[in-house]
């Protein structure tokens, strides 16, 4: 079973593929899709296009995204929130599950504690992804994302069986 | 020359499209997406299948979307912002251009004035496209979008002839 992890960007949106194999995590793939330009919508198109795409490629059936709430003013948080609207459209369209993640979640889930620097996570992410390099820090981010809501799933499982 | 006009919204997503005809505009079509639910992702992905289907019935060469800028908390416009992504994805993808236009400026193009009450930019799109029956106020922004457009693409062509 496949998870998809999607990081929320305009510019630099970032995704990460791990196969789960019972309490097994495994790393498929990780990227980046770029985005660049002052017309939104084709920049928009390009990152839907370039999402699409990898999960045409690889077939998660389960995806995740960050759940990101910005401080930053009105128009950053507008951006961002375009941007995500893509990242969950490109899992949707196809009819998978998303989980959303608030980043303390993500934290929690693979470092431990809700509050971990970026270092630690990806240090994190490496230990339980063996062999895996990152296209950049987004993807980085994806990866712990998809972890997450494979640990939310596994968790899931584990109460299933003790229920059943 | 056929024109969309988009007023964004996650659960309330209006179009309308209009016809130009050298200086003369006519009303096409005009209606309302819309989404309901828990699950944000198949909510985007309601109001992408929608958008495109209309999209694809009509055909515009041009859309115009509303430049929203929410003084709401910041959760509200991250909402606004995923529903927007999807408002200029829809015409993008298939390659039309797409121009954006802030609330002050549509209401300057339809009313004459940049601060105008919803019932006057109604009255004026009745005025300006005879026989229109709105499906609801987005549905009537959305049309006064693509009003605005069609003015400013005229303006264009206008001064392109002064030029040549």
């Amino acid at each position: 079973m496949k998870i998809i992890g999607i990081d929320p960007g305009l510019r630099n949106m970032g995704w990460g593929v791990i196969a789960v194999d019972g309490p097994r995590l495994r790393h498929v793939a990780n990227g980046i899709v770029h985005s660049e330009g002052s017309e939104l919508g084709p920049r928009l198109a390009t990152l839907y296009r370039g999402l699409c795409d990898v999960i045409a490629e690889h077939a998660p059936v389960a995806a995740a995204v960050e759940q990101t709430f910005v401080n930053k003013d009105a128009v950053g948080t507008l951006k961002l929130g375009q941007a995500r609207g893509i990242a969950l459209l490109a899992p949707a369209s196809v009819g998978i599950e998303i989980g959303e993640y608030a980043p303390n979640a993500v934290k929690k889930s693979v470092v431990g504690v809700g509050h971990a620097a970026k270092e630690q996570i990806q240090h994190m992410v490496r230990f339980m992804l063996p062999g895996v390099a990152f296209e950049g820090p987004d993807a980085a981010d994806a990866l712990a994302v998809a972890i997450c809501h494979a640990h939310h799933l596994q968790g899931r499982s584990l109460r299933i069986k003790i229920k059943a």
